[in-house]
């Protein structure tokens, strides 16, 4: 499914890279990645590609480049067309973006307050994690996945994917489990992780807490610590 | 081109609620639209339609909800054909929907700061707001309009009047005129207050105003003052 060259700005720990790289998996794209330094200095061509946020990811179709992940993933559907990962329908895929907004915007705000603060904020993140993963929970009512189309695993899928990389940091830096207080998003996630195009992906869970464990350190404590 | 009954919540302030009426109007659908009270109480048909966040604008297309202006806004570019409002090609669509969001987070919390605090916080805002209009003037260029296709009316310019309505007020809080600074961007949004489409929508921008001294009150101090 070559439609030219395909190059992605990455960072291994971003949830936003992590989406474009399932994405670009599900439709079979051959794609080369590149680990750029986010703390000793970024490269040239990121700097070029994104004058106005100098962030990844960034992806470089032939040259031109796509930046902010929900436009890539949305972009990497219309130009590979098969499997969609956007309902068929105007509504459908209205509704699949209200979800993804609404697990960007809540869902990892929530997550980032667990392992930014300590003490009471930390408590109260966590509560308001497990709520928002409650009404994430009845979206998902008896699917497989939040599709795409029907049961199939769609945008909603990889956009909830990408925070749930963070999960195992989060509970161990809020002291909690997913499964114990949201069983049916964790049978979710276990089937996520089945798929080639995820598994290849997601990285160690542990080296992503020791990496916020460091990072937290950097950045001292969080709002309303 | 009727698809049957569309009714907006909508808020005669609100620059997402322009945006998605600016939207209709282009492709010329015949909407009702039901002013609700965002202090005094919202509606129950508000409420049940939008429970997550409970916001306008919200738009009913058949009796089905949607919310969220910026997909509400796609919505109604994939519903009804012509005129296209995005680019017809996927790079031109993904370049439109990055400015969108540019222009939402970035230029919009600059205004917010700008009305919302006083003395330095102020003018920091007001210095950061000229500022992004000057990325803005870039990405205009020498055209009539962002776009759209080519030198179109499109997408990226209904994201930018929503925010451009409520600049005759920050220009009062602020003590500036963004004519002086960016008089491309002036042009642009004379051109735009031309079309019918934008005309029925935009309030008495001095109505703005009164309204944010009031909100102002009501709200205390904005953050960094």
């Amino acid at each position: 499914m070559s439609k030219g060259e395909v190059l992605l700005l990455d960072s291994w720990v971003s949830p936003f890279c992590m989406r474009v790289k399932i994405a670009l998996n599900e439709k079979g794209v051959k794609y080369e990645h590149r680990e750029e330094d986010l703390f000793g200095g970024k490269s040239e061509v990121l700097l070029i590609s994104n004058p106005i946020h100098k962030k990844v990811p960034v992806l470089l179709h032939n040259g031109k480049p796509l930046s902010k992940y929900v436009i890539i993933v949305g972009y990497i559907d219309e130009t590979w067309a098969s499997p969609p990962l956007l309902p068929s329908c105007a509504y459908g895929r209205a509704k699949a973006r209200f979800w993804a907004d609404f697990i960007d915007k809540t869902l990892y705000d929530a997550g980032t307050r667990i392992w930014r603060t300590d003490g009471e904020a930390r408590e109260a993140a966590t509560r308001d994690f497990i709520e928002i993963l409650k009404q994430l929970e009845e979206a998902l009512g008896d699917k497989n996945y939040f599709g795409g189309d029907g049961d199939a695993f769609g945008f909603v899928d990889i956009i909830a994917i990408g925070v749930a990389s963070w999960f195992h940091a989060y509970e161990k830096f809020g002291g909690f489990e997913v499964a114990d207080h949201r069983p049916k998003l964790s049978g979710w996630l276990k089937r996520c992780k089945q798929r080639e195009s995820v598994r290849k992906v997601l990285p160690d869970p542990e080296k992503v807490y020791e990496f916020l464990v460091i990072l937290k350190k950097m950045q001292g404590p969080g709002p309303g610590t």
